[in-house]
This record gives structure tokens, C-alpha cells and sequence, in this order.
């Protein structure tokens, strides 16, 4: 059978395929979610209200990306969301949607069944069991100004804080004072922060200031440099080429993880971040 | 701070995201492609023209995708890349295209590396290292019309011909008759597929015809059904309650593998597939 | 100043240009509709509830319309609205959407601002002052098989049914009877078309029925071919050459109105329609 | 028959439609091309290479389209094209693409139709006859940052500079030293732009800086004011009331119509343009 004339007869249905660049000179955030992440946190017994073995697999899959894509200048993640930040002149598969976000999020995907033994272990430091994959969507959104981007990230900024308040007062209720969850639900309803706040510290002696910044203001990754040590066989000096283990410490680039708010300050103090 | 007031003000930016829901009532196909993988084949020394473990390990991954979205009636993989069709009143997430895509390929991804070790085995059965996460591209691409799908099809099973027939003739001149590699790609350049055929036949005794179905064909998933055998204990008989052991056959859902010809008696032997 | 390298310097604003090709192989239908007509048909003191001579201006800008585009097969106006179908193979400007319902919609209004004193006229034969320049809309739709198609001609069918019936009832009741507007609109409320049928009949001594068609059943384009009468000279007879005066009668294509339902028999009885 | 009932059967097909929301926060770019308009500037015997009547008569168009959306900042015109700009804040018909182009576009075209008979006319002031409507598409492009908006209008206003030298000289070379087309067209092939510059003032006594400006630069509208003069009674003094006539001057907004360039002076002495 001619199968290159079969080919050539069938390529017409090429022409169905849509193309999806994306507008350019825009800020391209990128936003990664866990599917079906609160059964998957039960089916895998996570800690509640927050599971740091998690946040941390979390960042090492969301490092990953910004190392594979080197145009990425900011990531964010929060409970099982991660967003990415392209710059605006980002050129990255000539900006098509599609082509962008399915290879982010299964390289996000792979690694975090990659590396699920290495951080959801047990005390013993024994991993414990991934029952199923878990799935992730993602989803293109553009910014056209400095402002909407920095709009965005304080927007998932305060989304964390206003979750995290709210799930440390509420298992706390359930896991410490035992209430049922409807009536840990009924009592926090329409709350204010204020009361949260005073919920922790009157019940359960919990100043919330103290908890964990990871898990009051999520992960940054930025990039930046990290030093390594490197231990090396080196002539003892000028005149004596006997060679001995020096240890030298050197820079390179990396994607290092920050806790911090993304305010004023923090843009500031960081103005080639926003810079063309 | 008040986290609820600042979420309320910086909220807008969800106005930004674009809605991408798909045309309804037409074929929906979802293309998986890996990314570089002429590279990640180096690199993992797949065997040549053809790696079956990768092959069955691709089979594993689309199999899992199948389980997942009941409304995948067919999938089909060649080298690299695997084709799902959902049925075309499928409403699977309201038909949005970048949740579609994305969290399939995201189960693929995380199927790929973590069955990777039970697939991609050396001659002793020991899993060969998975040196870094492989990436998937996606893409939705629609089809109003029956005929066009089976083009569609059609067209991926003519490519994965074309690039076989090509691939196990040159693979056989260079590692067969040790001819240099941009020597193999001259002599094959512009040749027809009869005298491909022939150069195997006479140069390698090897008649293409006989080459094994999943390299010339690809693999074909469609559901079907599978026979699962169960030991259970049962009373011997109505008169005697003695239990003892039986093995008894059933039926059940399954996603199976095939390697045939899309062409027109497969189209007529299985109207289920296109029907509404 | 050097325009030839300021323009080419300038030029990368292009690539901001998205392009928007519409699906191959769907029926692509645009409607076009008046924006803001109710307040233009009372600037304009249309006849209520149906102003003939709008209908006819409509059709008269639609028939335009198809005359432009060759590969319209269908228009169907009614009130200030018409809907044009391309067959699914249309390949009209490569199917840009932009590019396609802009010229149709550009000429519709030329048309309708040419046309206007030949069929806005008093009875004396005057044309009515055009006040202002009305605007309309224009979208594109696709439906990819042939009963998505019919029903969206039946969808507008009976929209124009529904308001016909409760137009006609209401400006019965306001201009006939009296009733003040909004007493009007309560008592007809809720009220199936069987109600509104016997107030016509007991109130007014109207058969809907008998209402003129196209208020009915709106107006449909079609082509097909017209008889024209043409004078011209010609030999008397092979014998006696001189020239007499002779009427002939030719066919020739045109758009043709007419006032039907599209029902089954209407598509069983045109099935060149729905062909390829 | 029970339409109500068919319709809500039908409606489903609403589901068909797309919607086309345009990215917030970003300049809006309309532009409007006359389609075909080599044809009908032959066909209405326009004169070349520029015809004011026509350039007049599209900047009234323009002024009406100005005058209907008010939040449309600047319009330019040159040739058979208009662009638009609206503020980036526009949330004119919710941003909807298809709403957007298509009224703005049957605007303009229902002007240009009715507006001819007053601007095309012949040197007695007689209306020369429109053959036919003419066709206008449109399209919508968005622009991210103040740099891409000015340069895509630098990108235009070097389009109308480079054409309008070039015509000058093709039309010289033609109708006034007799050059046939095709010779004139070789002639001028690859010639810079002071080259045409010379043939112009060496050939045919020709400054081409001394080529009206409307020619030279295209026509920029903008919002201002403009002076009118109204009649009115009133009293003729405190004392006497016996009402006499007077003339006074109001200033009114009004779209009004340059020839510039939009070079840095002319955005730095217009802060408000491009302010949000």
C-alpha cells in the first residue's frame, strides 16, 4: 500500500488545528492546580491544616520548571497551587498557549510523582505509599501592567493568608477541642480575622504570628545564587606541587525559596524584577 | 492586616482570564506529543528503529488516561505521541480546552515516571535509571464530521507506516551493514516505499510484512471487556456445606490494546464507535 | 526623514494582530442585528406591531448580501435581525471571522442607508427623513451538523412566531382597544399562545392565521432563478430581414423570497440544501 | 402549534456561540479597511493620487464614529483606512470583539453612503453617482503598553508618508509626462526616498513639502472644543427690557481634525492622551 500517498491524501485534517499564541509584551502568569486535591490529601492521610512534607514537594516540582524554563522570574505556590511568572517579553514556544502550559504542568506532574518518595515519608523516614497519580490543570492569563501582575500575586498572597487563618483555627477546633466539623464550620462562619485570631490565642494559646511563615505566606521562588563547597586536589602552593584537598566555596545561579509579603517593599527593594 | 479586604480589592484580576470553551457536538481530540525525545531516546539508549518497552510503557500511560475521562472512546499511539478522541457530545469540564489538556497530560507525565520502572528494564529485569523527567506537549483539535476524524486517525496510522518502514530500513544500514549514518539518510532520500521494502528483503532478509504488528500498525485502545479469574470459597454442594476453593471466570470492564488497520472494515465492523 | 526605516522599525506592531480562522467544514451562520431598534423604529414612527416596509428594506439589504458572497445558501430575516448561512465549505475570506462578518455587516448598512427613501415613503410615494445612521452587529456562529443547523433556523423561526402573536395581541389592546402599555403587557403575561390566539379572534375579530405571512413566518432567501423580459430587435424571418420588435422571456440567477416553514417537508423537498 | 414549546427545544443552539471578550487594560485598536477600494476608486473616477473629496468624506465617517463612542480617544486616517483607538479602560459593549467591530464598522459604512452625495461632487457641486456600496472589514488589535500604541500609529503615519510620495511620483511620471504605468512603476522600484524626492522637484517642479498636509500626514482626529456662533434675543440692557439680537461665541466638545505628526512632541504636549 502507498502509505505516503494515503498520508498525503489525509494531511488536509492539519488545517483543523487551531493556533493559540498569546498577546505579547504582556506579563504570561502561568497557574498550576492540584485536581481533586482535598480527597487526594485524605486518600494520603496529609497533616492538617498543613502538610509541610507537601508545601516542600510542592517547591521542589515548582523549582524544577523555573530551571527548565529560563525565561519563568517569579513562582508562587500556596497549598496545592503553583503560579509562574514569564516575563513580559517572554518568547518562550513563541508564546502558544497550549504548547506552554501542557509542558509545565507535566513536567510539574512527572516530578511529583518523581520525588514523592523523597519528601512524603514517614517518621522512620520511610516513604509512604502514592496511591494513584494525582492530576494537575493549569491555565494561561495574561497581565498587560506592572500593577495587574503585582495585583495577581498579592491576590494568591492574601488567598493563603485567609485560608491558612482559617484552617489553623478550624482543626484546631476539630483536632484539639474535638468539636464536629459542622459546628467548627457554623462557629467560624463570617468571622473576622480579629476573632480568628483570638479564637487561636484564647483556646489554644496559639499567637497565629507564630506559626510557620510557609504556611502564613506561601513560597516565592526567585532566582539568585547559592553557594556550594567543592573539595578539590590543589598543589600545596608555588613552590611545593604536592597536591592537597582544598575546599573552595563558590556562586552559582539558583532558584532559591523566600517566605515573605510581596509589598511595596518587597517591589522596591527588587526593581529589576518588574524591569523590561 | 485585614486579608479578606485586601483579597476583595486585588480579586479583579481574574477578570484577565479568558474563558476557551470548545465547539460542542464535534470530535474532540486530545494529542499527546513527548517533547525533544529524539534526545530523551539517546539518552535512555532506546533500542532502534523501535523500543518496545517504551512502546508498552506509552500503552500503560494512555490506558490510565482511558480509566480516567469515560468519555475517551479511542486512543491511538505511534512513537512518541498518543491521540484520544472523546465522543463528541462528551461535556467533560464543560468541553474547557485548557483544563481538558492539560490535566490529561499531567496524568500521562506522572503515569510515565512512575511506571517507568516497571516498564524500562534491563535483560535482567532491573529498572534502567530515569535520568531526568521527560515533558509532554498537548493540544485539543476538533473534527465536525465523522469522515474527518477517520482521516485524523487514518492520518497518524499512515505516519506511523511511513516513519517505521523508514526507521527499520536505516536502522538496519546502519547498525546491520555498519553504513555511516548521513550515507543511510542519501540512499533512502526520495525512495518509495516499494524499494525500502526491497532493500530490506534483499540487503537484510528481512520481509516488513512480518515485522511485529505494534511497530507497523501502532496500538489502537478501545474498550472492551476482559476475563478476570477469581479463587473464592464456595459449599461444595447444596447437600454438603463444605467450603472449598473454585475458580470461577468473569467479565469485566477493561481498556484493550489492539494493532489493526483503521480503514473501513474496522469503521463497519464497529458502528458503536461513531454513533451519537 | 527616512519613512521607509521608520516604518520598518515600526512594524513589529503586526504580530499583535491575532488571526481567528474559523473551524473548516461547519456550517457557519451570521446574524446581523439592529442595535437599539426599538428606540430607532419610534424615531422613525414605525408601524406597529410589523412595518412592512422595513421588512421589505431588510430583505432588499439581504438580498445584497448574498448577491456578494456566492457561497451563502440561505438568509432568514425577521424584525431587525437576519441570519446568513455559508455552506460548510465555504472558504470566504480563509474563514477569518473578523474579516467575514464585518464586510457583510458593512455592506448591510450601506444598503440599508441606500435603500432607504426607495422603501421608507409615506403614502404618497415621499420618502421619510432618515433621522440618523442605525448601527448594527454582526457575530459568527458555527454548527457542525445539519440538525444543529435546522434548529437554529427553527429557533429564529419561532422567535418570530412568539413575538408576531404577542406583538399583534398587544398593539390590539393599545391601539384598538385603548388599554394603556403597561396594562397591556400584565394581561398578557404568562398567557399561552391558545389565549392569545382567542383575544385576537373575540376582541378584535382577528384570525392570526390570516395575518399576512411574512409578519408570520418571516422571510426567507433562497436561491433560484427569475424570469426576465427582455425587448429587443431581430429579423422579421430568414426571408425578410427587417428588424421587428420582440419580447423574449429568460431565466436567469436570483436571491427569491419567500415565507415558509422550515420544517421537515421544507428540507426533504430541497435536499441540494444540506449537500456537500 | 405550541412555539413557545419549540423554542425552548431549539435554544440549546445558543450554546454554539464563542464569546470574544478583549483583554482588559490594554489599548483597543479598531481599524477599518475599505475592501476592493482600487476597484472603486477607478470605478468612481477618484482622483489620484489622492482625491480630497474622498479623505474628506472618510474623516466625517470617522468624526461620526468618534461622536457615537465616547470613550475612543484618537482616530487616524490615511487613504482607504481609519484606526481607532479606544482608552484602555474602555469597557465599551463589555469588550466584546465581534459587538465592537461590527457597530463601529456599519457606522461608518452607513455614513460614507449617506454622506457621498454631499462630498463627492463634481466642480459644479453636483453629486457624482455612487455605482455601488462600498465594502469596509474591520479589525480589532490590542496593544499592551504606551510605546506599542505609539508606535503602531508611527507604524501607520509612515505607511501614508511612504505611499503618498511614492503615488505622487508614479502619478506625475504618468499623467503628466505620459510614462506608461508599467515603465513608471520600473522607474521607481527601489528608489530611496530622496531619489523620488528629486525626480518630483527636478522632473515636474515638485516640493514635495509643499504637498498638502492632509496628503502628507494622513488626518488625525481628536476630541477639543470648537467655537460656535448662536443668535439669540435677549434684553437690551438692565433698564430696557425690549429684547434685541445678539451674537455670542459658546465652545462646545467637538471631534476636530489635524494634520500632524505623532512624534515625542506631540505626545509630550498631550499628557491627558495616553493618561489613564
Amino acid at each position: 500500500p502507498d502509505w505516503a500517498m494515503a498520508k498525503t491524501k489525509f494531511e488536509y485534517v492539519k488545517q483543523f488545528e487551531q493556533q493559540d499564541p498569546l498577546l505579547p509584551n504582556t506579563w504570561l502568569v502561568v497557574r498550576i492546580d492540584g485536581r481533586a486535591f482535598t480527597r487526594f490529601t485524605q486518600d494520603h492521610a496529609f497533616e492538617k491544616p498543613n502538610d509541610v512534607r507537601a508545601l516542600n514537594l510542592m517547591n521542589e516540582c515548582a523549582k524544577a520548571v523555573m530551571r527548565e524554563f529560563p525565561e519563568l522570574i517569579i513562582g508562587f505556590g500556596e497549598s496545592d497551587e503553583y503560579s509562574f511568572v514569564f516575563k513580559k517579553r517572554a518568547t518562550v514556544f513563541q508564546r502558544r498557549a497550549s504548547k506552554i502550559m501542557t509542558s509545565m504542568v507535566s513536567l510539574f506532574a512527572g516530578n511529583f510523582v518523581l520525588n514523592w518518595p523523597k519528601f512524603i515519608i514517614d517518621k522512620d523516614g520511610a516513604p509512604e505509599p502514592l496511591q494513584y497519580i494525582p492530576q494537575f490543570d493549569a491555565r494561561c492569563v495574561l497581565y498587560p501592567s506592572d500593577k495587574n501582575l503585582r495585583d495577581y500575586l498579592s491576590w494568591r498572597q492574601a488567598d493563603c493568608h485567609i485560608n491558612n487563618l482559617y484552617n489553623t483555627c478550624f482543626w484546631s477546633l476539630v483536632r484539639k477541642a474535638g468539636v464536629p466539623e459542622a459546628e467548627a464550620q457554623d462557629r467560624l462562619k463570617a468571622t473576622f480575622a480579629s476573632e480568628k485570631n483570638e479564637i487561636l490565642f484564647n483556646e489554644f494559646g496559639i499567637n497565629y504570628n507564630n506559626e510557620p511563615v510557609i504556611f502564613r505566606k506561601g513560597s516565592l521562588l526567585l532566582r539568585g545564587h547559592e553557594e556550594v563547597t567543592i573539595t578539590k586536589m590543589s598543589p600545596t602552593s608555588k613552590a611545593d606541587p604536592t597536591p592537597i584537598e582544598r575546599t573552595v566555596t563558590r556562586k552559582r545561579p539558583a532558584v532559591l525559596v523566600h517566605h515573605t509579603d510581596m509589598n511595596s517593599e518587597f517591589w522596591d527593594a527588587r526593581p529589576e524584577l518588574l524591569a523590561e
